[in-house]
């Protein structure tokens, strides 16, 4: 081994080159959990799910189920993700839903309401048969949970698409 | 500058300190990112929020309320930070629950049944008036929502504390 620590590569013993590719091997794994966080941003903590409908949302919006209705728990869980600019249409839920942002940031708005910024670990909800609509920030996509309750009672009724304009105005 | 580039330091040119400054640049906000994420494995996406009660928890359980009891939703909502080892006592929640593990990992069991190993992205329901228990893993820290729905039912009964032998046999 002793003669291999005489050889120079462009003037940098071997010695010194061990401490440099020490240096490097602390570095590169960096980089690469970088990228890993990156995708994060994009996955949350729950796989992508399927794209939902164009009948029920603008732009591309991701759904992935966790708890189907049933008539025990009777409530349905699932995970939303929206891409930037993403949104559903307006919409109600005859017994209310509760949303829960788990990551990025977007919006929330209930008819004839300011439209609300949400944000990672805010928690909003909506009553029941009340016209709401959410999605993500136009430059931020939005991780969601939601919890639809009572779901004897129905789970969703989908209704027109949120207009560019409404989607811009946070009045 | 280039009367600087002369000098050596333990045999290594100015120019080859350069070298490693540079990786070492690329290497020490690496390390300060990977404290940052154990830091925020123990307080994740929600604030830590009020230490459970001994009456109920064994070591450091920390409760963050989301959402309430009401007469609409009827749904409680809120998170549940385990620190490693810590666990609730066995109980049973009359109208069943759902766990959604949005870090770390950890175990839920129902009476009569094998211990479950529990991750992030996970989620899991009991059944109404079924003895469980979940909790951390015992050197890992555990992040969780939970959902009671139908809470005009009750919504938790406590019971006796899980003892170290359950709590370590995965059977």
């Amino acid at each position: 081994m002793t003669n291999h620590l005489h050889f120079r590569l462009l003037g940098i013993s071997a010695k010194q080159i061990l401490v440099i590719a020490l240096l490097a091997m602390l570095a590169v794994p960096c980089m690469a959990q970088r990228n890993e966080e990156a995708s994060a941003a994009s996955n949350g903590i729950f796989p992508k799910g399927k794209l939902g409908p164009s009948d029920n949302f603008t732009g591309k919006a991701w759904n992935y189920g966790l708890v189907a209705a049933d008539s025990t728990l009777t409530t349905v869980l699932g995970n939303v993700y929206f891409e930037p600019g993403a949104r559903s249409h307006w919409h109600t839920h005859p017994a209310g839903q509760i949303l829960v942002i788990t990551d990025g940031s977007g919006y929330h708005q209930i008819k004839g309401q300011p439209r609300k910024t949400l944000k990672k670990g805010d928690v909003v909800t909506c009553p029941p048969d009340v016209l709401h609509w959410h999605g993500a920030g136009p430059q931020t996509g939005m991780q969601q949970l939601y919890i639809v309750p009572n779901t004897e009672k129905g789970i969703v009724k989908w209704m027109q698409a949120v207009t560019d304009e409404e989607y811009n105005n946070p009045k």
